[in-house]
Parts: C-alpha cells; structure tokens; sequence
C-alpha cells in the first residue's frame, strides 16, 4: 500500500483524497499473508460446514451442498468481518489485527469503512443482526434437509436472497448517486480496486441470490401446484 | 408553515437549520386542503382496486380484500409520490404541485427529501422501479384468486414485505445513526414532525409487512407440509 499515492497533507492513500481518517496507519503485513490467512479461515469454516453436512444427511444432493457452502460463507462474513467493522470502525485505521489490515485493503475500493459513513454502519448492523443468523439458519435446515422442514427453508432462503439483493443495489446505488451527483469517488481509479475489489468482490452478491431465489420461487410454486392438483383431485371425485 | 422559526440567513424551517435548499418557496395551499386532496386521491384509488376485486372475485376474503388494500396503497405511493420524488427532487422546494406541496410538509420531518440526499434518491428510485411494481402486481394475484397463482402470490408477498422491512429499517437507521455519530437532526423537534409525521407516517411499514410475511409464511408451511404428508402416504401404501 506504501507505494501509492499519498494525498497531501491527509497522508493516506484512499479516495476522496480530503477523506478524514485519524490515525492511519499502513498495513504492516504483506498483502499474500493476510489474503492467504483469510482465504485459509474462510475455506477451512465453510468445508467444515459442507462436511458436518454431509456427514448429518448422506442423500444431500450437490445443489443442496453448494448451498450450504453459500450461506456459510455469507454467515461467517456477515458475522465475523462485517461484525468486526461495525464492533471496531473507528480503531481499524490505525489496527494491524488481521481484519483490520483486511479492511484497510478493502477500503481501498471503498473509503467509508474507515470513515464511519453513518449508511455503512446502519446497513452493516442491519446485516450482521438479520442477514448472518438468517444466513446460518437456512444453511442449518438445508443440512437437515427434513421434509417437514422444506418450507421454512425456502422462505427463509427466499427472504436473505432479498435482503442480499435489495443490499448490494444499495451499496452499488449510494455510491453510484454520489458520484452522479457529487462526483464523490469513494474508490481509487485503479481497475484493480474499483473492477476487482469494489465492483468483483460484490458481484457474487447480486448473482448467486438471484439463482437461490429462482430456486426457491420453483419449490414454493411446485408445492402450492401439488396443494391446488390435490384439491382438484377431491372435488372431482 | 410560516409560522415556523426560519434558520437565520437559510431562509427556511427545515433541520438542520443550515441544511441547503435552494429556491424554497413555503407552501402557498392551506394544509387541510393538500391533505384533504391527497386523501382523496389515494382512498378513491384503494377503492377503486378493491371493488374491482370483490367484482371479479365475488368469494374473496376479508383478509384478502384488506391485503389488496395495502398492496395497493403501497402500489400507489411509490410509484407516484415517490416517483414524482425522484424525478422531481430537484425543483420541489420551489413548486407549488399538490405533490411537491406535501412532500414540502413532510420533509420538516426529514430535510432529506429537500436536499437531494444521494441515499433517499437511492432507495426511493429502487423502490419505485421494484417495490411499486411488485406491489401492484403482489394486489392483482390476490384478487384473482386463482388456486395455481397462489404459490407465486405468497412468494411475491413475502418478497415486497421483507423489501418493506429492510427499507424502513434502513430509513429509520440512517437518521438514527446520523443523529448517533454526529448529532444530526433532519427532523423538526416538535413531536407533530418527529412522532406525528416521521415515527407514525412510516411505522405502518414496519407493522403491516410483519403480519403480511407472518400470514405467507403460514400458507407456504402449509403447502410445503401438505407435499411431505402426501409423500408420506405413498410410502406408507
């Protein structure tokens, strides 16, 4: 991080360069390091998951598996890193702990990690309060994957891709009304920050709930069409 | 509204006092009068959908008939006064539109209606292009009524209601956080504007989706149980 620009007179390297973040201070690790070690404890928690799961319902079909690794993921996120920002926004500048180098590189694409940006707080604790136990929940019954259970499971699964979708329209629809508006950039120019982290980092987020909700739409659809049939049945009878 | 405190030198009643709006013009109707029109407007289109849908649903519910109104009234608010919002903000202040006249009344409970805040302009047109067609839409499938439609109605209900929640949350947690971080008010002090106008005018947002979700989440159950006891019955012959 050391090698970019800093701004004159705020010294730090994020965008808008008149940012104020008190008390910055560089990452002391190399990036690889701190990327590899959360890289290690994401995948390590999420096949955790996948393999309690697998062990709990053998006939777990691979749909199922991959989302439980989804919502997995999404719970440790939403929990663990989202929840240290909203626990310790105003110390992470100048921190070294591990996620707060992490979210000094993030904010790199996005400067109101370290700024506390009151919408960042407010949607950050909506999610780490709603959209983690919710996350975890789906994934715990979608383990189970009982019969009964089925149709909490898809409304539940339903409801986070919402909150999911509705979310990161919100996080790219701030930013994007700031710089329509303001021409208020909260990213550094560089593809890599703006393309890959800002832009790539979220983009899961805006895909894989549109096919775990289509998912979902299909089941509840398949459901009440057996319900209407089954009646049919009764009065034809 | 004249006879509130302008802002020395603003020119306006809005918090905070010195917030910018340019060309503000205080509204030229009586009060009882633009309130009085609006809650015509709006209780003759409600009408309108629900007698439009006992007519061609003669056996529809009173529950129903009262979720048609909401989604309705719904329907209705975001697609035309917070779609006369977003693509009017800029010259609201200085109208003299019955619209523009009462979003100048309700923003003295939040000045950010006033000030083309980049997150209201951001969830106000997200709300118009998706909330208020899926609220329409979400009242059309119940008044048909139709036995193979109802998966899709409840799914869509369910959708709208958590959009609903997750909006008002972060409608009331932005100002919360605002006033929390910065000492920030976009309200007026006088409980008619913050209790009357912003905690009571948008607290049916945070009420009414929660029985409607309740009520969809129950028939989705159903049908989802009804599937896995008929499962059940064929492996138990």
């Amino acid at each position: 991080m050391e090698t970019h620009t800093m701004a004159a007179g705020q010294g730090h390297p994020y965008f808008p360069q008149d940012a104020l973040i008190p008390g910055y201070a560089p990452n002391s690790t190399p990036l690889p390091v701190i990327l590899g070690a959360f890289g290690g404890i994401i995948g390590a928690f999420v096949l955790s998951c996948v393999t309690l799961a697998k062990w709990y319902s053998p006939a777990l079909k691979r749909a199922d598996q991959l989302t439980i690794s989804w919502f997995a993921l999404c719970g440790f996120l939403h929990l663990f890193f989202e929840g240290y920002f909203v626990l310790n926004h105003t110390t992470i500048p100048s921190s070294q702990s591990l996620f707060a180098q992490l979210w000094k590189e993030y904010a790199l694409s996005d400067s109101r990690y370290l700024t506390s940006d009151p919408f960042m707080l407010c949607i950050e604790t909506l999610t780490v309060l709603t959209w983690a136990p919710l996350s975890l929940l789906t994934a715990l019954l979608t383990a189970r994957n009982r019969a009964h259970e089925q149709g909490t499971r898809h409304l539940l699964q339903a409801i986070v891709c919402v909150g999911h979708l509705y979310g990161v329209a919100l996080y790219y629809g701030t930013c994007g009304f700031a710089e329509h508006m303001a021409g208020l950039s909260y990213s550094r120019p560089e593809a890599l920050y703006y393309w890959g982290y800002y832009v790539g980092m979220n983009a899961p987020w805006a895909v894989v709930p549109c096919l775990l909700l289509w998912r979902s739409a299909g089941a509840v659809r398949m459901a009440f069409g057996a319900v209407a049939r089954g009646e049919e049945g009764k009065k034809g009878r």
